[in-house]
């Protein structure tokens, strides 16, 4: 009889009143207009795009963003890499500094067919690429440049050591060009910001590339991005891809910095009302931070959003209702610091839905999507989702 | 040849140095020496112990755990309820408040010869209940009781709500008793804390119970606990059960509370030196917030460890050195603020261990734990984890 017990991660019901809580859901309407927003905009520019697919880790999402399906696309781990070329992608940057260990499984990888590009910004992993490349097969790799301080890459003006490291790779065959990311554009607020940021990320590259081209080095591939560069550059002469991930799903961080609004969040956690403490204002959900994820992004920006806003089972927001605290399966919901709006009249059994502040984390925390549709109460497909590296 | 790409999530090499990063450790001589340490003194006091398996999500682990392969245990979800049930687990709580759809999963479990027991807080739930034991299967329920305004519960003086709740189940043949969970005790400092919030959380349940037995109705369980009160509680006078999960592998967040040391810490993340930026004094490895959590539940105790303390590949700390930042594959290292610690050579390639601020969260973000042992380099097993709800 135990056997008998349903696996509910899978082919879940037909009506999203009847999903068991909690559960991620994908607003498909809203994903395709913010994948076709992001595509018509770059196309417009003339400039060819590379999709991250780490937001996503998603073969039915991936399918959807890719120009064709063999890419061009960007990843995050060699999972994602292995689990995409098996469904066909052939032309895939892996866009973490490569560990020396890690260039066995990229050399199967082009062995096997799949034009993949790794990252570095030393001599010593260039050494390593280097020693590599020489064992048969060329590991074509792109030198990280730092447009904003934000984490890894080689200054711009650290010319020599990116000359240095470009003369490396290209007597190894190895060099393909650069690469740089504007992290420090999710700071940013206002379209003047943006637009800024995306000309620092632009220039970077740029001046990085034109460095090894002055020291006689090829450098064909000059890549940026980031999702409010890549939605609000005006200008990408010098650079030849763009790479974003966030768009297509976005989130409350990304209506933060105000490249969306909440209505543009395609993801949402589907939680039930367990629990009221009505001396408190609280209203206790089952969707605690094993379904949100810990992300608190949004507590840094002008308007805190707890673990996430809280809307309607339509996905409308309620006024100034957030999850204020999470434990592991418990949430506390309750009205935003400051705010005097109602508590709604949410009985024990309703239904709920939050909006994530990080569309990446809260999407981690669950093996696949319940693909559903504004004005729609029936779930239309489930999507899973990979993990791991 | 695609088809020929390793999976790298299971069977994984014999030397920890040749596992790939990100990675997760569980170090088995200190899982079995913290859940001796609870055994033991739970066992010394005459009290039962019925662990949490929401930490761990394993069977393996479960299996150490557990008093009898039959329980008693805790769990979170009813997925897991499902998963230890499949493994001989028949003795379980579900200790979140029950949302009444979840009912028929609950019922079909004590069908399949499942004690499980459910929690409650509300006259909405219990009505449910009611309902649902009216069709042949009672569903016993443990009314939740609030020790310490962390969450959920009516509090002990609450005692007409409490009565009335108890009638409605024990109409049904389901009331089992009362549980409560004193969680403001991660909050506590001091060995005196720890027994003062021990004792309210004693006191609570004592009291609910009573309350119940004053209005005649039986109160067979009275179920407390958290991994700080069951350790340092001195009296359980009253109290049939304690429950705990966090201690079996404790975590910066309880060394932070007082409870533990760095070194009885069973789970870390190895990870790769991928990058330095020397003009900053960072490393840059290959595990960020995908393999940490997003958990910074030591940034409001004293000492705030960012998103993790730094170790050697053998497990010993560098003297305050931890993760200052984390994008979702990178991981920024550096000396805690204020301190003046040097930076250790570490370069491209070496291996580091990191501490977890949250045993529960960054275990939740890996398929399984890669098993070592203190003063060997080799691995000694896979044990896969699952998730979901």
């Amino acid at each position: 009889m135990l056997q008998d017990l349903a696996d509910h991660s899978i082919d879940p019901p037909d009506r999203v009143d009847a999903l068991d809580t909690p559960c991620l859901l994908l607003d498909e309407g809203r994903l395709d207009a913010n994948i076709a927003r992001m595509s018509r905009r770059l196309a417009t520019l003339g400039v060819a795009f590379r999709p991250h697919l780490k937001t996503a880790k998603s073969l039915e999402v991936t399918r959807r963003v890719l120009t064709l399906p063999s890419g061009p696309a960007t990843v995050s781990t060699l999972k994602e890499a292995e689990v995409f070329a098996r469904a066909g992608v052939t032309d895939m940057i892996y866009a973490v500094g490569i560990a020396p260990a890690k260039l066995p499984r990229v050399a199967a990888l082009r062995r096997a067919g799949i034009d993949i590009a790794i990252v570095a910004d030393s001599r010593a992993q260039a050494a390593a690429i280097a020693a590599a490349s020489a064992e048969g097969t060329p590991l074509p790799t792109l030198i990280e440049i730092d447009c904003d301080g934000h984490r890894s890459g080689l200054t711009p003006d650290e010319g020599e050591e990116i000359v240095a490291i470009g003369r490396l790779l290209h007597a190894a065959g190895a060099l393909r060009g650069v690469l740089t990311h504007a992290g420090g554009s999710y700071g940013d607020r206002t379209v003047a910001e943006y637009e800024a940021s995306a000309e620092r990320e632009r220039a970077a590259a740029e001046q990085a590339a034109e460095t090894l081209r002055a020291a006689g080095l090829l450098c064909p591939v000059v890549s940026v991005g980031a999702t409010p560069t890549a939605l609000y550059g005006r200008d990408f002469t010098g650079v030849t891809e763009v790479r974003a991930g966030v768009f297509m799903f976005f989130d409350l961080v990304q209506a933060g910095v105000g490249v969306c609004t909440p209505e543009d969040i395609a993801l949402s956690v589907l939680t039930t009302v367990i629990g009221h403490r009505k001396d408190r204002d609280w209203i206790i959900v089952d969707a605690g931070w094993m379904a949100m994820s810990r992300d608190l992004g949004t507590a840094s920006q002008a308007v805190n959003q707890g673990y996430g806003l809280v809307c309607g089972p339509d996905g409308r927001p309620f006024p100034d209702l957030i999850m204020i605290a999470a434990n592991q399966e418990h949430g506390i919901i309750s009205r935003r610091p400051g705010s005097e709006a109602p508590i709604p009249d949410l009985p024990i059994g309703a239904k709920l839905r939050i909006l994530p502040n990080h569309a990446c984390a809260t999407a981690a925390q669950h093996d696949g999507y319940v693909v559903v549709r504004e004005g729609s109460d029936r779930t239309h497909g489930y999507w899973p989702r990979f993990r791991g590296w």
